[in-house]
């Protein structure tokens, strides 16, 4: 309780606050110039993103039937996009993923975050990346514009990076640096850099020539982690069918999408998600990732409030 | 299912989405623009809203420790507000309350949705209401703008009321009308207004001499029904324990949020929310609510995605 007191009366805090509201005016601003329309939340469904870690369980029960609360949006992206009439979406969504108490050591992980998800229609990989970039200098040069005095405060300079950023190939980098690359490579690049080629979730197209992930993680520098997760998509059923079972999914969970693809209703789209309280820390430069949330829902912590 | 898709591939499904992303962006350039800094939701904590009327039970177990689903942010607002820096607060957050199956009826209620939630310092009631008609006005005027295309293909007019908005009290309306005043005189008004003086939750403040309650809804009219819902606060311990009571609420399982009342460390503030879903409703004048929802959750109904 007294830390929970300490901790929501730091002067920093409106410092914090208002670098967090300049970096989504100018989410909101870049996408409502491109034209990408601005969904809400789906919180409770009976499908959400199956990960691709386990997390505990969380789903209630509303009149007889269970409900998952989202993990991310990427299903319900999907389904939105089966509209041709739709130029791109994002939403800004709470993500509930109940992370083991081992989660907390890595200083980047919350129970419960924010994450911008966004989806482009019939996008390549490498459109998808352009668009981040470009909507990642957006931000930053209009965080370093509007919040020269609070960036000042915290002693924090942001870089402008140049485009196209560095793109990497994971298996070069684990060839090179061994299963802690991503850690390892964060801390030695001055600029946010493309990470790809992850075996990861079905959702994620898959080459079927090359056998290579058509996805991509946007990292942060000096060792700041992940930013932004994404990929082209599976859309044709016999495909999602095969790696789902690769990754032992219990089908039936799943009954419902798997119709959609199967009806040939899913699009070929790219997309992806960055989370709001890790652009935040990047932006301020802050250790941890609870030192720039209001309510942090660090794994394994005693919530208060 | 054949509903579900049916729905997700209406032609119209565009034009409303357009209509929200310029609602919401309207919202955002008015925060930033007054300087109210943009929060991230909570969704899971200890404690959430009471509300004034039964909902079905939605709490999670993580690591042994029981979380609720968010009703509202009411009560984390006023713990960020304790912060004197804090020029004031918006989140727009998933509220989930678990309705009854009797809720559908109103064409209104959905069991998840999106509310803005607003906190501003040592405002007075009319203070709030006159931020409130400020920002309606403006998005109204931005959305008649932006989207004249959309809402012709609606044929949707949207009319920009004078400020300050007609402002009627509940107890007044009750005599005329009976219990169902909200409805009646909904339908009656060509032009959103505000009704005040409604005995509902603990936190909303109630004149110490008068005991009237000092809060406010605002109406959308043509029969639109409630768009914002808000007050002043109670700070003061002794007042929210005796509401409290006088509400038979479980004092326990507001522990933490009456020591820190206890200590004096709330402050006096006013807020309110309002509903996307409803504020997208009446400025596409649909006749239900789910006609502009993505993923409708309409009480009592199965859901699919």
């Amino acid at each position: 309780m007294e830390e929970t007191l300490k901790h929501l009366s730091k002067p920093e805090l409106r410092t914090i606050l208002k670098i967090q509201s300049a970096a989504l005016k100018a989410v909101d601003s870049f996408m409502y110039s491109r034209g990408i329309l601005h969904l809400m939340p789906v919180m409770l469904s009976p499908v959400t993103d199956p990960l691709s870690h386990g997390v505990y369980d969380s789903s209630i029960i509303y009149l007889d039937q269970k409900l998952e609360l989202t993990k991310s949006m990427i299903l319900h992206k999907q389904l939105v996009m089966m509209s041709n009439s739709i130029p791109g979406v994002y939403i800004v969504s709470p993500n509930i993923r109940l992370e083991s108490e081992e989660c907390a050591k890595t200083k980047r992980h919350l129970i419960e975050f924010s994450q911008v998800d966004i989806e482009l229609p019939k996008a390549s990989s490498r459109e998808f990346m352009d668009f981040t970039e470009e909507l990642f200098s957006y931000v930053f040069s209009f965080v370093k514009k509007e919040c020269e005095k609070e960036l000042k405060e915290l002693g924090r300079e942001i870089k402008l990076p140049k485009k196209p950023l560095k793109v990497f190939d994971s298996s070069e980098l684990r060839k090179k640096y061994g299963e802690d690359f991503e850690r390892i490579i964060s801390e030695k690049e001055k600029h946010p850099f493309w990470i790809t080629d992850h075996y990861r979730e079905f959702y994620d197209k898959e080459d079927p020539k090359t056998k290579k992930h058509i996805n991509y993680d946007l990292v942060y520098p000096e060792g700041f982690g992940e930013a932004l997760s994404g990929g082209e998509r599976e859309f044709e059923f016999k495909v999602i069918k095969r790696k789902m079972l690769e990754r032992k999914t219990d089908l039936s969970a799943f009954a419902p999408y798997l119709s959609v693809a199967e009806k040939g209703l899913l699009k070929p789209t790219a997309g992806g998600g960055f989370g709001v309280e890790r652009l935040v820390r990047f932006l301020t430069g802050k250790e941890h990732i609870k030192d720039v949330t209001l309510f942090p829902r660090v794994p394994g912590e005693k919530i208060v409030f």
